[in-house]
C-alpha cells in the first residue's frame, strides 16, 4: 500500500507508526477501567476536563463532544468554569503526571470529594495514585521514537483516540445518535 | 495630585483621558436601556457572549463574572459552548459593529428566538439594528484621543466599565453578595 | 488481541474503527502534496494556523510543535498574533470547508499574498478551490460510521496525525531533534 | 450630571466607584516605577504576559497591544508561546500575589534571566518580593466596595487603565501611531 518499494518517507513512517503505538496502547487498557470511567462519566452531574500544554488542548476537544452528547462539561481554566462539586467528574491528561498545576488540580478536586479520572503515560506518577480511576497509557520505548513521534505526540495522539472512543460509548450509553448531537452544535462563526 | 506642576507624562495624561472619556459615555448611557439589559441577564436561562478581538476578551471577563454570581454563562467560540435557545440572552460587544463574525452570530441568535444584547460604540450599525436591546457608547472625537486612546480603547476601557457595573445590579437582583461570589469562585492553578 | 471472542465493546470498535480509517485515509494522499506543504511550511517566514471548533483545537496543537521546531507560528483568533505577509504560510483545516470564518480568512490572506495549505475532507468546496497546496482527506462512508465516529472524528483524527508526521518531515528539514524540542518547551505551570 | 436628584442606581454607583478608586490607585503609583516598566517593555526582545483568571483576561489584552505597537509579545499558556529568554519581559498581573501559578511563572522566569514586571494589589506579597519591577495597585477598602466592585474588579479594572496607559508611553517611546497601529491589526473574522 505504499507509494513504492523504496524507503518510506518520514511522513509515511511517523503516521503508521503513531498509529501502531497507539493501536497498542490502547489494546494494553483494562476494559474494565473503560467501563468505570464511562459510567462516571455518563452519571456525573458534570465534568471538568485538565491539561497543560497540548493534552490541555486534547481535553478541549473531548470537552466538546460532550456537550455535544447532552453533558455538562467544562474545561478548568476558561471563563465560565464554575466550581467543582461532589460526584462531579475530573477528567485530567498528564502525559508524565508532573505538572504542579495538574497535581494541584487533582489535590483540590479529592478534597471537594468529585471522582478524579486521570489519563497519563506514568501509572506511576503522584498523580495516578490520587486518582478514582486511571487510564494508564503504555508505550514500549525504541530509537525511532524520538524522530517520529517527539515528545508527547503518542501520549496525545492516544488521548485523542481513546477520548473519540469513549464518545462512541457515551453514545450508546445515553442512547444519542450523530443527529442529535449535530443539533447541539454550537454557532461557530 | 500630580507629581509635579510640569507638563504630565503620556501615562498619567492617557490613564485620566480614558477614565474621563468613559465616565461621559457612561453617563450619556439611557439609564432604561441598562434596566432592560440587567432584567434579561437576570432572567436569561443561559447568556452567551460574543466580541472579537479585544473586545472579545472583555466579553470573557463578563461572562466569568456571570458564572460567579450563579448564572449560567457561555462564551461563543470556547471549547464548551452549548447551542442558544429561544429566550436565551446573547450579548455582542462590538466597538464598529462592523466584524463578520459579529453579525452572523447576531443573526443566528436572532432567528433562533434569543434576546440580543449589543454594546457596541456604532448606534448605526447593523449590528445595532437587528439587536433587542442597544447600549450605544458615544465617544467625542478630538486630536489626543490617537495618542492616549488609540483603535477601540476607549470602548474595551467602557466595556469593562459597563460591565461591572451591570455586575453591581446584578448582585442586588438576585441577592448575592461578593461571599456568594467568592464560593463559586473557580478552581485556578 | 482483543480481551475475549465475543462482541467487542463500542470503545474496542471505535477506536479501531478511528485508526483504520484514518490510516486509509492518509495513504490516499498525494505524496508531491505533502512534500510541496512540508517545503512551505519549512521555509515560510511564519505560518498561521486557523481552524473552526475542534478542527481549531487540533490546528492549535500543531502551531505548538512549529514553535517547538524553532519555527514561528500564530494561531488566528489568539491574542498575540500579529498580521500576514506575503510569503508567509497559513494553513487552514477545514471538515467540510464551510465556516465562513475559514473562507474569509482564506480570502484574506490570499489577497495578502500569502500562500494556502488547505487541510480538508472536501476536496470540491470553495475553500479547496482557493488554496496553494490542498490536502484533501476521503473517508468512505458506511452505516458504522455515525455511531463510530460522529460527526467531524474521522476528519479530526487525521488531521491530527497528518500534522503530528508533518512534524517528523520538519524535524529532518530543519535538523532537529526531539532534544533541540524539548529545549523550546514553553513554560507550562 | 445624574438624570435625577434621587438614589442613583447600583449601575450609576459603581461605575463612577470603580472610576474613583482606579484613579487613586493609579495616581498612588511611583513615577519612576513606570518609567522603568516602560523602559523595559520597550527594548525587551520579546515580553510573556502571564495572569490567572480575568488577570490574565486582561493581560491578554495588552499582548494583543504590544504586538500592535510592533513589539513581540506572548500570553503564557497560549498555544504559540515560546520559552523565555536572558533579557525578556516578563509582565505578571496578580491581585492578591498569591496564585501557585503565579509564583511558579516567576520563579522560572527569574531563574532564566529574564526581567520581571509584577502589577499586584499586595506589595508584600511573595510574588512581590521576586520582581525587578513592582507596580503595586493600593485601594482603599469601605463598605461600599464589596457590592460596587467585588472580588477583584478593582484591581483587574486599574489593570486595564494602567496597561492602556503604558500603551501610550510606548507609542511615544517607539514613535508609532494609531495608524502604524492598525496596519498589524491582526485578522478578526
Amino acid at each position: 500500500m505504499t507509494p513504492d518499494a523504496v524507503e518510506p518517507s518520514p511522513f509515511v513512517r511517523a503516521q503508521r507508526y503513531i498509529a501502531d503505538r497507539v493501536t497498542e496502547a490502547l489494546d494494553r487498557l483494562d476494559p474494565a477501567a473503560i467501563t468505570t470511567a464511562v459510567d462516571l462519566l455518563a452519571r456525573a452531574p458534570a465534568t471538568f476536563v485538565y491539561g497543560a500544554g497540548r493534552s490541555g488542548i486534547i481535553g478541549r476537544a473531548f470537552a466538546t463532544r460532550l456537550v455535544q452528547i447532552g453533558l455538562t462539561a467544562y474545561v478548568i481554566g476558561e471563563s465560565v468554569t464554575p466550581i467543582v462539586h461532589r460526584g462531579d467528574a475530573v477528567f485530567i491528561l498528564s502525559g508524565r503526571g508532573e505538572s504542579q498545576s495538574s497535581i494541584q488540580t487533582a489535590n483540590i478536586v479529592r478534597r471537594e470529594g468529585a471522582e478524579l479520572i486521570v489519563l497519563t503515560g506514568r501509572a506511576t506518577s503522584k498523580l495516578a495514585h490520587i486518582s478514582t480511576v486511571l487510564l494508564p497509557l503504555q508505550f514500549s520505548e525504541d530509537p525511532d521514537r524520538p524522530r517520529l513521534a517527539p515528545l508527547g505526540t503518542l501520549f496525545e495522539s492516544a488521548s485523542l483516540r481513546l477520548t473519540d472512543a469513549v464518545v462512541a460509548e457515551l453514545l450508546r450509553a445515553r442512547g444519542e445518535t450523530e443527529e442529535s448531537m449535530r443539533r447541539r452544535h454550537a454557532i461557530i462563526v
